[in-house]
């Protein structure tokens, strides 16, 4: 059912689909059969929602990244948003510009992913993640609540990292400059796991299958399947099956 | 007065209250005497808003838990919400379904809390501080902004968290399996305060009137009373009165 | 153009404005030249946006402390907020009353700034970031995602604060006791630079042009150009031009 106070200026609408009172959806925007659009969420020109997908209260698909002024960084984007089957937008959540989700994704209340992410499928973005630009995050990770993933990063499959982990690329801290070849993510391969409060540093590679130990500080890469704790983070061990 | 650009469906409605434009009200919710609902939020079906409750702009009340696919636990929960008299509801928080909070307690801009969580009375649970499932927060207790609390977790009265500390429950960071019996969080007595940026690990008791500093990572039990610092925590002394 | 699903009480309203749907503008609101307000914003009375501000869906401008109950601290605050030319206010955040913040400054998703707070010009206050009570921020200055920035703080000016760094005034954390004198944030001086996950502790004093490592607990002064790293955090060396 859509309400006659909802703002819906597409036509592009599939069967099925709820629209409830007080969202605006519009002209350009897709909306796939089933998808459920609860009040106060704003769906963008150019945002295309796959079947199913649910959009919870005061959701926010298709921000326009601003750069002006006060940031250092030109921004680029497409005006387009491709969010995937079954997958759910939680309240106040924040998909910019040029971003595409795989299906089954879990987007967390709050969440906030910006312009050139792409995200899986099978993921959970939690509570307040909020992911920098230009990032890759592949099949059945999972991100817990108040995590920062930096820009320019790339994370594998089946990958955890738990809560308040934070990730950086900012060597322009010391500089000052951003200077794109030198702002560099961490590498985070397939079947990681990261603790709670971890900080893994710019540019660090952590190998498929490790374990990073809660609150340590990994300032340097990380073999496969290595276990490695502390401040700074140093290896205690080879992991093995358990894991898998 | 009530808006006629609101949308309320219920008339169990007590006098004195106040509701803003765009605010959605559906069928089957109760607002006591003087309850004051903000612009934009929503109040599902289900939820008890006692006496002089305030709900501040696109704060949501009563969402359902989204369990499908991407999560590895079965979701259960009761469709209802109590709000006790006089607590403060903040923008844009979310209190899922199937939570009981007492009187007086302040939850703060963005903070969102999880199916089967009882919070008690004269809390605070600051700006998007994140609550999981099925964990039990005492009187008195305030727990500062950007700090996780964990499901299957309980906390005791009069307790400080200040901001950016996390806790966990998740073994399963190890087994990827969800195992109902062997996913505990932290047991935090009362009076016990912790500094900005702990870390708590999963299962770890924490006794009455403990003291842990900034920045600490919490891997064992910490005795009553014990002031704990450091990564791991290791025990200074014993404190006495002066925290009473 | 102002939408006629727009609430706008006020007609102190500039040329070229544009009000979206939904959005609520109270009466004693000032809108300059250019300013764009999208969906679901709220502005308060008492709230001035200079020339050219941009308010994306749902944030809130003008929030009242609540500080009944819960809270140990006596509230104080004038019912205005300025908002300077061009600055950005990004879905969701909210800006309580008796704010400042300068010209050309971007405010990310969901940032939160209480009363008594002044922001400079060109800074980046960015996604959920939180600014507690009658703090000091310069120009130019940089605070990064899911940080948190305490009450009585003071901040200079061409600062870079990374994500998830936290900073605390809780000495009452002890004492259980809200004595104004004794609860004082730190002091950063300006081209202060600070890594992800840093915790700094009450009443420390950053001097000019120092660098904290990633993940360090900073519990004692700063000297100025100092580089320090660690666990409480330890002197490391002298740092020079490289990052001016």
């Amino acid at each position: 059912m859509i309400s006659p106070h909802a703002i819906v200026e597409t036509d592009d609408i599939g069967e099925g689909v709820d629209i409830a009172e007080f969202a605006v959806v519009r002209s350009g925007a897709s909306l796939g059969k089933g998808v459920r659009i609860h009040p106060h969420a704003v769906i963008e020109a150019g945002v295309r929602l796959d079947d199913g997908v649910e959009v919870f209260p005061g959701a926010y698909v298709g921000k326009e990244p601003k750069g002006a002024g006060a940031t250092a960084r030109a921004v680029r984007f497409d005006r387009r948003v491709i969010i995937g089957r079954g997958t759910s937008v939680g309240p106040h959540a924040v998909i910019y510009y040029d971003v595409e989700i795989g299906a089954g994704t879990l987007i967390g209340d709050g969440a906030s992913i910006r312009e050139q992410c792409r995200v899986g499928s099978s993921c959970i973005i939690s509570r307040y993640v909020t992911v920098n630009y230009n990032t890759r995050i592949g099949d059945r990770t999972r991100i817990m609540d108040l995590t920062h993933i930096t820009g320019n990063c790339v994370i594998g499959d089946d990958v955890f990292i738990s809560v308040l982990v934070s990730t950086a690329n900012d060597n322009e801290m010391v500089t000052r400059r951003y200077e794109e070849g030198k702002v560099v993510g961490p590498r985070i391969g397939s079947r990681v796991s990261i603790g709670e409060g971890a900080c893994i540093l710019p540019g660090v590679t952590v190998g498929d299958g490790a374990l990073i130990g809660a609150g340590s500080v990994v300032t340097k890469d990380v073999e496969p399947h290595a276990l490695v704790i502390g401040v700074p983070a140093r290896f205690v061990r080879k992991i093995g099956d358990e894991k898998l």
